[in-house]
């Protein structure tokens, strides 16, 4: 079968002090677009997988700028929407050796966190998707935005699309009145995928274990209609120095890729992104291969450090590519 | 007598496309501050008047960055304070031929608009200030900032400071409710000084006429409080060929500058800032010499459009130098 | 009826001199897309008109970033085909005051000069197209792309479909041994909108006059299906000021837009193009209204001499605009 | 006691050759200044203390544009003196891997190298000031250089102003007929705190010990008035990667920190004055923690090595995050 | 008879700020290499004649890379020495509209202004020469310079070489305590063009004259060698806006070029070189042709105005284009 | 002996995305030149070796900027020639970490490719010539190419002059029909001097040994007239993380440089040509160190990773410092 993915969720702009400059140092800020669930429909996209997104944006220069982006990458916008103020936006100071990054929002009052209730016709949009991808972010921003997604996911399961979703907790975010584990399992119900870690999984259901084989099971547990559970580990020697790897549980086995070591990180944002894109698209080719796709799901968060800005370029070959060992020594001519 | 200056307004981020590239096509815009009390304390500052500003900004990197620019450029910044959530910004693509110049407004729910009742102790702020600049921007932007306004005037008429007012309508502001002539007329009535075009006055005061005496008269009957009312004259030939030219009444005699031919225009924002400082500056050096005052702040106003940024990076001495009538062909060596 | 228009042409890369330098100065080249008949799409796309664009690219970074670029501005690029070796280029030096600009084409071997006999399935290409567009730069490349262009042509009348021709003529093309006199007569016969110019004329068909009338008539006596002759005289004062006027004439009467004066020249290259989109959009908007089209077409060009790059950024809004008077003095706030 | 610092040395314009380019590849320089005092004042002002700085600039443009960065950054410049022909500068070319970076120095006849006998009222300069810091640097570029710093630390000792030296020696300099021995240990007698390394020690004052501890309990000996001496130790992989450690001598213990590794250096100039600055802000707020004290050094200088140009723009809350663990690898949102 | 011309004089780093930002506002500074006479060197070498340069630079980055510019640009560097301490530089501010050029010199103590005494041999460096080229500037920087100016000119006028001087008198040069007067009388008495205003030749001859005929004709007396004298006049309407016109007395009749009309200014330094260049080129081509002499050297001086850097990066046939009237209108494919 | 080299290959463009971006995110592209045997031309120049380069580029700007920067760096460039129509050139990106570097070659129909028989004098142009260098891009790039080849080793060898060559194999070359095996042995027989390794050895002549020693040996067998086989062993732990070793077989012993460790590579391309620069410079200077030859270049070749571009921008005594174990760790002041 040949997967139409949508994703759903905020589009943000990133404002970037180029060349490990503090924001306090750089005369321009390198213009950028990103936001979890674009990204992973961009990195679909460049998979060569059939990926749309859809957001509510403004209908000024910053919102038509942000979709233009997306179009240039193949990202299907036609059901986006102009409605609202502004795009959401950070500011993003990149760190170096023991100088941390930085990301510094700005991002209430966005269309997206200003949605009205019933604004976007979701059996409509779902017409031909097989895959559904939402993350723990849209949730956060508003009551409005929260509710959205429930809409959407009850639509999406009524109409038997899978459903991903990408935990993403921000606990800068949360600011209307809600907790997380008010709003959360309701709407993680509905998934077939999740990717999380263990503290996210604790603040959004209170499972707590150290151990990531039991800690899935008790998430499966509660979560019948889950099939798949991700986790990451990171290991941050330094900021641009990490240790990358992933897991994914199938109910049955805790599969693992192998551990990369990646010095010299061009960028690491968006590499979760990367991840989830890496398993959707690996799922969608060789559904009954989990191993393959926590290995795929990996290098392509792997490759997603070494790619500037948010935004997944990577070409599904050379993810393989990666797989397969090639660790980039070699020019390509 | 050594005047003190306080300015009173919102520090704004600029973002400007650079190169005359639209927003569309910049890969990165240039980091700016402005806002026009700012601009006007900056001028002000470099001219070599003592001006100190105040405004409440975000306490992060974006609200730190814009007090250090001001106190880069001598500005008193001691007043201002920390609180709220963000700094304003716009967008900026700077026109060029018969291509306008576009402005795109990202500032609502800043910091200054969230300001609570009696959050500046005026009385404080006031303490050795001889002269009080504000805008009509500041009460357009929330009903908070409108009354925190109204508190400064009567404090600052109360210990008989000198009370300066750029009119600055922006039209798409005003969206808390109140139209300008609800709010404007109240504010001005503290002000000796005002900077206005014939369309403002209408729209604040209701006070129509073609002919600029005329205008001044009856706006001077109205508000008995007013010593001087200042106008400009700008004839737009392209979005990089103005002409400018000053206007200023003192009650009795429109004393007119020159009109500049303003060709190879870098950048024409805070054009007007720069002409109120300069009246300011003038006046403050040379009360009684109302005619130098017009044609300083005409010169002034001249030589910012051949600066990048809003700010007014121009001294003294080569104000009076365009007054001379030095245009700028010499290399100065 | 709502117009479907396809362009078809050579895609090429630009690749410019930054700021006025030298090409012998420029540490770096910005790097651009352009081509008469993409820039038409482009700007249709730009002004909200559907416009697709049909080439071939080779099948590597260069054509891929082409042919994004594209996707970006909305020109449905379905058709594309990747196909050849490689892309072509040129260099271009910007010129400025007394200096002219100058073009270092290295455009040889490119994939549509390499194009093979019946490689485009010309009437799936035109399914529910009804405005083709072309130019006389694609039968100058080569023997292959003449023909390609003739088999294009044949297919659109017989499908009847409007064509569109911009003359174009470049003198440092022709190079595979026809003459233009060879090649173009046979071409133009289908067409129904030329843009040309006096020496063009005569280079193609050895029609000479001088007089804009009497040419128009007797071009359009030696090509019968030929509805409009559309002309432009540019005056250049300096590289950096011109004057810009258009010429429509509908068989009856030569109708003339206003003449622009065009100071601070910003790119001049893609104007011509601008002409011609405004042409096509203004004529499929408003049939009958050929004096619209003319100043349409001519406030469209003008503006182009705003926009760094060949791409025509600018709305139809922005157009009627300058058709308005607005010369481009005021801020867009 | 809250402490009120003086730093007094040269300050310099800093050409640098960006992104690891050769000087001779580099078609722009970025323009920054340093100066090993000006450097300890601004990171003791961001640090939050009161910083001072005093030295002759030029009355030009590039004097004031070097105030004026210090006054962006808090540094209180008001006992700064316009005086003199030129600002000293350097160009930099910044190494990478197995390439060393390159100091070319043009500093001869500067401001400072120019003072005259008495030119600054030290009575007046230190007016409550509690610490003077001063570098074996100035007494290097001549003979009045080396007058007002002995000027300087004689009123200082008189005013029982607690005292640091940076010993800093360049064997570039030196060039007016002295030898750093003949001039050196008279000024260091004054001192509370000195920061050198085993070769300068013997060099300024012919003590010769490999052994750290000894060295310092020999330097005591030599001068009574001495409290601390602080060493660090580097050890330089490559250009890029070096370790960093630093010890701390109260003439009972060697107090040592961690060693960092530092990989990925952005910028290596600075960060002695760095390590300089966290002693002085640590003794100053803990005096009696002298642990705490090269701990809090250690880590400042190590984070000063991820900031470009020699100015340390980091928090205490920054440098007490990497004295607790804090390696930089999380992204501070 | 095919010439070689030898200049003689200083070379220099300009550092400028980009984009006619004011030097306070630049982050960083375009390197250039400039100089009056390496100017006339390079003009010459671009227009195909045989140019060497003949200078000291100090043996370090700098000096080199000043040369490497030169070797890059054709000029024969063969005779210039490494000697002494530091390039001269200039920071340079270029001016707009109102706001005029700035030029900051710090070229004291450079390696040409403490040449010693012999240190040039000149019979070796004439070898082959024909022609030598010097300017006002040399003598005015130190006694050193000048004493070495005058041996040049003694040893070229004994091997019967021709010289030609450009007067660029510079106030804020001559501090070693000889006026103008006193040096340069004897050293133009050799010349036999000299290139100059009627302020300048007041200043070192105290001959005054209004009219530009009388003025060559008293000069002509006083200096009997003289075969022509040039003069050039300027009119500034703006900092980017003037008018420029040479002329050419060859003893017998004033020869005058058209008046330019110089809009849209890139970049005004080395102007003045442009046109000497212009004359030696033309001189040396066509020696009877007075007249295309002072055209040439009128163009050539008008191209320079759209050249970034003080280099005449003009080819001959730029030249002559600019003469038979193309005035830059047309893109060159 | 002094040497003179003669290099003959192509010039090319390089167009680099800097920073590490794709080539689809690089809105401008640097501009460099390079080609393996000028790379090898600059390295001997910058050791200060007397250096020539002969090679064929058209005519136009992009053939002169290539010329110009040879020029600039003293490679003499006396005897290229200008003909055909374009220079090759290849779009670069630059790997990071786990991404691998890309060269995409548009370098077909190039000026050297379509050199024609005996339009080169090698008579001539070996005048005063004592080494000859060339590798085996040449030959590949068209049967014209090769043949030149052919024609200058015999005149080389007639005239007995050292031949060194780099075997440098592209895959992506050898499009005319022609196999590497078919022309290269007969190239290689007239050599003293190769630069290879095992796979190229083995496609080129059909030796296949694991062990370098056998490798070697046979080969000397194969080619009667060698002195020299050099090899290179690199590891690639990342992108921007290689190990580098060479060897240099000198018909009796193996010789091995040390291995260096290489993090932080800011450009991998020339390395291969610093390396055989080093050899043969050092060969030149020291020809029975067979051991400082093969230490000397493996020296040059890892520096070459630490600069931007591939020219080898490195002095001899850089070179030597690193031999000595100068790891770049020192800020040389």
């Amino acid at each position: 079968m040949t997967h139409k993915t949508l994703c759903f969720g905020e589009l943000l702009l990133r404002l970037s002090a180029p060349h490990h400059l503090r924001l306090s140092q750089s005369p321009s800020l390198d213009v950028q677009f990103t936001g979890s669930e674009a990204n992973v429909a961009v990195s679909l996209a460049k998979f060569g997988s059939h990926a749309g997104f859809i957001t509510l944006v403004p209908d000024n220069d910053v919102g038509h700028m942000g979709l233009s982006t997306l179009k240039k990458l193949d990202v299907d916008t036609q059901l986006c929407m102009f409605s609202g103020e502004r795009l959401g936006l950070f500011y993003f100071e990149m760190g170096i050796g023991h100088r941390a990054s930085k990301v510094l929002y700005d991002r209430a009052h966005s269309s997206l966190a200003t949605i009205s209730h019933g604004q976007i016709d979701w059996h409509k949009a779902f017409e031909g998707i097989t895959w559904f991808h939402w993350s723990g972010i849209t949730p956060a921003i508003s009551q409005a935005a929260a509710d959205a997604t429930l809409e959407a996911l009850q639509v999406a399961k009524e109409l038997n699309i899978a459903i991903s979703c990408d935990f993403n907790y921000r606990s800068g975010l949360w600011k209307y009145g809600k907790q997380p584990s008010e709003i959360m399992p309701q709407l993680v119900q509905y998934c077939n995928l999740i990717l999380g870690d263990g503290d996210t999984i604790n603040t959004y259901f209170g499972i707590k274990e150290n151990d990531y084989n039991q800690l899935a099971l008790k998430t499966f547990e509660q979560f019948p209609a889950l099939d798949y559970i991700a986790l990451t580990a990171r290991k941050a020697i330094h900021a641009s120095h990490n240790t990358y790897k992933g897991f994914l549980h199938d109910k049955k086995t805790m599969h693992e890729s192998k551990e990369y070591d990646i010095p010299d990180i061009l960028d690491r944002l968006g590499t979760g992104d990367a991840f989830m894109a890496g398993l959707i698209h690996a799922l969608q080719k060789r559904e009954e291969d989990v191993q393959y796709a926590v290995d795929f799901a990996a290098a392509s968060a792997t490759l997603n450090h070494a790619i500037y800005g948010d935004f997944n370029l990577i070409t599904e070959a050379e993810v393989i590519g990666v797989m397969q060992g090639n660790t980039g020594g070699n020019v390509s001519r």
